[in-house]
């Protein structure tokens, strides 16, 4: 009751050392619907759950290409995502522009944190609603996977997972992420429908129509697999029994907001 | 009761990670008039129920044309349409000065979608208080049909409704949508009066003062099609006896804020 | 009670989807002494009740010239009234001397649209507290009247009053405007002040110095009828015996905030 | 007790369509001590009460010269006064500057009450806190007498008071000022006077001291009147019997905002 | 109670016309230590009561020179009126930089007002808490002494006294002020400290380390007395018994925000 | 309760003369995981216990390089830290190209202080929430530890420790770092890790994964000593039994701001 | 209870016409670590009390240069103060540079204190927590001590004292400032111990790693005596006896805001 003296105003500390709004902007993403992503030693793949607002619409795309060695899965608002995703894009074109190359991810992911950080300490903008999970496949590092916060932290994984219901995915790749690392791509892109096939939310199971995969890596530039390209995936993910078994602990689909 | 500490300023999050403020901006949208959307694989219909403020009133325009290849109709406060549809005219005509082209519509799109997510992450501006429902014939991608929210959000759909009693043009797509694909220009303007006719209010139906069509598409400039030209498109819905039919929820004429 | 926490600032969305702000602004129009406005093939006209200060003061103006073209009268704030007349004359000038030809009305009244709309959408002014009739003839399209309002809505209407006790008007014009279409002027002034006598409050009457009435039309510039012009027409009124009809209840004259 | 939401800040308008703050500024111009107007055809006379903050001061100054051709009278702040006085004599220089001519006092008093409405419109400054009358002799159009209010008014009168007990000096003018007209500007001095000595509070007595007079006219440039020049006329006054017949119904001498 | 509502904002206006804010400044000059001024037709004096913050200080300095025809005495925040003192030696500069002359006084007086009232009507900077004296010598118009006051007025006096306790200064140059006109420097000086004497706090008395005393005039360049110049104008009180005739009616010296 | 009033603005200052705000700010960097950091007279030895996110994420770096003469370890808001550490390498890259020399560290640190201390002075931007050891070994003044603060204070020890649990290190430093002075780099390294590995958290041990060590002294550039590299000074402390001391006070770890 | 409404913003008057924000700011100074301050003819001595934060970190600076003739004492925010040395010695070089000569100590500290008054005029920045004492010897004038306070106020001493537990040194100074006039450097410095020895909290004493001295004067440049150099005068009270009489009111070292 009292808290809320310290919660509406994202400069302001209570008195235990926190941001509560930098709090609040973060329940966002846990709102979003999930997201995965994975490496081996080759290559990077996300993942992630597309809600259709309904029927007559296409699916709202949750994985959005920043350039040929870069893509991004959001969870959270979508409109924030859009913005951040334009404002990365610009920053690769103008990378390679001036220095005739790629841009490397980890400078990117740590100006895009920096991004974020300065929402949470002006009162000017409020902190952004989405979190991004950045797959990029670096000429001279390799492939790498960030996770993005609304309070200016960037995480490097092997693997992860973001969103509603990914607690499902984190247990299943906690399991087996440490044989990932000389995995071929199509087996890669499995265990990324696998994690993802535990946090489709309700009775319905992962199908290609809400589901989205996308891979870059060595001698791959980034593509998204989406429709018929990843029904080749799923009808090997049903022959495994492996799809549908989310116990389904209540969606929030019609979200207000829209969370994507 | 204590909700109310985080709902009166757009840049505060609630504990639950939401933004009440562009949930509220969303409600003027669902309070506006009725508009509907769809498309075939070479038209886009946009439909809308003007409201008149008294009978000595024209009825205030609902489809406005922003180029030959693009048109909007809107839910929602008008004066905010306006406001926005000048700057799309604005948009479209500077990318035709500078590329020697129309602007592809995706690309407005994603741009007014900005514009309206920024209003949700600063004080300075309220988020507008209107959807869009956006149709477009691309030279290249053939027909689109765009809904824009307040909240920033964009969706694409091959039908779709919005404003006050929407649901019953919703139903009336879902049931027919799938066939729009080689459907002729005037059987989908038929299909657009359909579904509108259920969203007229009280004891009303759609006739040539209320309803207002609209086509672009393969070959065909955004034309507007009102009054007379309207009638003998509302004289064959009345031989179908698929008029009228809406059964008067109560209506909201007489808005104070005179949304449209 | 708990209203009032959405009520207090302009780009507070309450939670029903409402800008409580702009409607409060509208009241202030309410409040102001009546203006009717009507229109033929080819005239405009419009009238006013003006209000005196007292006896010794001249009566306060309530139809003002905007152009040769052009004339608004007022319903709500002088002072807010006098700041747009001058903004609209400095409009119609810089249009005449860059086109060489007068302002199209209609491009006027979406730019004053505009201009209230903007003050709806951010905190730093108030939303103005006027409405305006707006009379035009121009040379292409013809006669034209506009109603402008705080919330940046924009109507055009064959025949309308705005204004306290205005519904008077407006049932007398709703009665009698669909035959106003080939109306000699004169008679067209009868109309209006007919529409008119029936606003004035408490046990007064329609005179020459409450009275004011203006004309623009097919070869004939803004003209202004008031005092022994106007008894010309008062006159005949008188005979109709169509005047003082008003029954009176309750003026809100000497009102604090001088409304117009 | 609830209606204070909305007047303390000028931008806010109550559910009634009202400007609490700039109501509030106009009660400060009925605590200063009172001034009248009055013209006949060639002249317009101006008076004031002066206030004495005590006997060792000399008094305050109520009449200031504008330019040559015109003066005011001031009710409310003397800060605000004088503050709004010197923009007034500048825009008289400029005028004079780049016209070759006296400024058009129609044209000052519009401007001045823009002034005034813009203040009303923005939270940036509050409202002036003072009462004008302005005397001018234009050269085309004759003498004029304007009223400027802190809520952006301008009124044009043939006699008028403004300020504490003003109400004396109105009923005073309501009686005679039909017979203005031809009067001349002795006689003109005189009935200011004898309007001002009913705006004496307490038992005090209008005299050289606290009286002040200021004519303009026709081959009459702006001159004061005071102290022993205005004793040649409370001579004539006393002779009368018409000073000292104000009641007296408790003054607010020594007020603490000193207004004036 | 519910006053306060109007009085923590500078730019609030109180429903009964007044600036509270403005009011509270006032107060801080009521009670800084007392300062008197007085004039004849060649002189003008000024006298301040100094503080001690301790016995090991030296006293505050009460009495500033701005220029060689002008000094001022201050009573309220020390630190407010070293800024403007400050700023009125900048203005007598540049005056005589541009002019060849020095600043008349009431032209500098009037600048300073208009600064005062400028800080009343925004809410940018608060009201300055001084009160000042200034004591001038004009080449072409002789001695002047004016009094400003946070508000934004300034007065003209003979003779006046402001701060802690002036009531007993006030009384003593009432009952005098009229035959000073023909009183000679010295003279004039001994009414300077005779009215100060009684504005001593406790049972204290005018002495050479507190009391202050400054003249300009007629071929008199601002000159400061204090200390053992200042004795010989004190022995001569001490003979008349007219020093220490204060009664004591309780000082606040160690005032937390160190008035002068 | 009160209390409140004071604590929600940095520029507000308590009636006890403090900024809570600042206070709470500095209570995220006792939140933050333990840093060490102590000197020899040639070497600085900063270490720090790194949190994981999951074990899929590598381990939060805790210790940056800032130039190859100086780094820092943190404790607190890890997005904080970057945006300092950015800054501060920048800092030292613009010294190094203008005067062709290493920035001193004292100079950083009170520049860095001094954009702490404007966060505390201004309602424009939060405090930081982050503490900062910095180690730096100057070619004129040898090794020196810092530690800076949120409230904009900076002090030089011989050793210390912040963060969560620190006091557990600062018991090991007070008690041995007297003999300090003359240790090799190696002994020094194994203080640290004595220190430190009594700030784990619950039942864990200081290991190869939590463990990070950087040192920098007397040719010797800025090296981190992590993973395999630490595991040799931790055999070593595994072998002298120092290690997994830590009693488990109740960690915080995934704590929701996810300090560092 | 209700005085907090004018207590929590700097730019409001309380109804008594005070500051309050002022005051608490003033609350800081009395709460940091004492300094003393004394002159003879021909030098000035300042001198302070060091707090440590822990027995591993050096003693905080509390003295600090400003330029050859100048140094400064500093009770309240270190990092205030940090930031008002650095501006101060910005403008001693400016001087110099300009005018070729050492800047004058008066001009400095009006400055300062001007600094200090425009943070208690507007909101953007709070009051400075910090109060000074400015030893200085100026070629022309001599020594001289002043003291500066949050408030904007400066004062000129003979010898005086800041902090907690000053009135200890106070009480001594009194004593003997009298007979400091021709004091030499030596016993001067002796005077300073003995005043600040008074001030040491709890059981403490005056010993070398507590104490600071400084010393300016005629043909003496700034220096700075701390740690063995002073315990040559340590010794000298010990003989005296002089030191640890300090009765211990309870510190409040460790204070959360790290006043010095």
């Amino acid at each position: 009751m009292f808290r809320n003296q310290y919660d509406t105003d994202v400069t302001v500390w209570s008195p235990e050392g926190r941001l509560l709004q930098v709090e609040y902007a973060m329940e966002s993403v846990k709102q979003g619907s999930a997201c995965v992503g994975l490496r081996s030693s080759n290559y990077v793949v996300i993942g992630a759950l597309k809600r259709s607002v309904n029927e007559m619409s296409s699916h709202q795309k949750k994985i959005m290409e920043i350039d040929s060695h870069m893509g991004i899965a959001i969870a959270g608002l979508t409109a924030d995502a859009r913005s951040l995703a334009k404002w990365m894009r610009n920053e690769c074109l103008n990378h390679k522009y001036v220095y005739g190359e790629s841009m490397p991810s980890k400078r990117l992911c740590d100006d895009l944190a920096d991004r974020h950080q300065r929402t949470t300490q002006t009162y000017v903008r409020r902190p952004y609603g989405v979190g991004l999970l950045v797959g990029a496949y670096d000429e001279a590092t390799g492939p790498h996977l960030y996770q993005t916060c609304p309070s200016g932290n960037v995480y490097e994984y092997f693997a992860t997972s973001i969103g509603a219901r990914s607690q499902s995915a984190k247990t299943y790749l906690e399991k087996h992420y440490e044989g990932f690392d000389n995995t071929e791509k199509d087996e890669l892109i499995m265990h990324a429908l696998r994690a993802l096939s535990g946090c489709v939310q309700g009775d319905g199971e992962l199908n290609k129509d809400n589901g989205s995969i996308a891979v870059v890596g060595k001698d791959q530039k980034f593509i998204l697999i989406e429709n018929d390209e990843l029904s080749v995936y799923l009808d090997k993910l049903d022959v495994e029994g492996g799809n549908g078994e989310g116990e389904g602990e209540g969606g929030n689909d019609g979200d207000a907001m829209e969370e994507s």
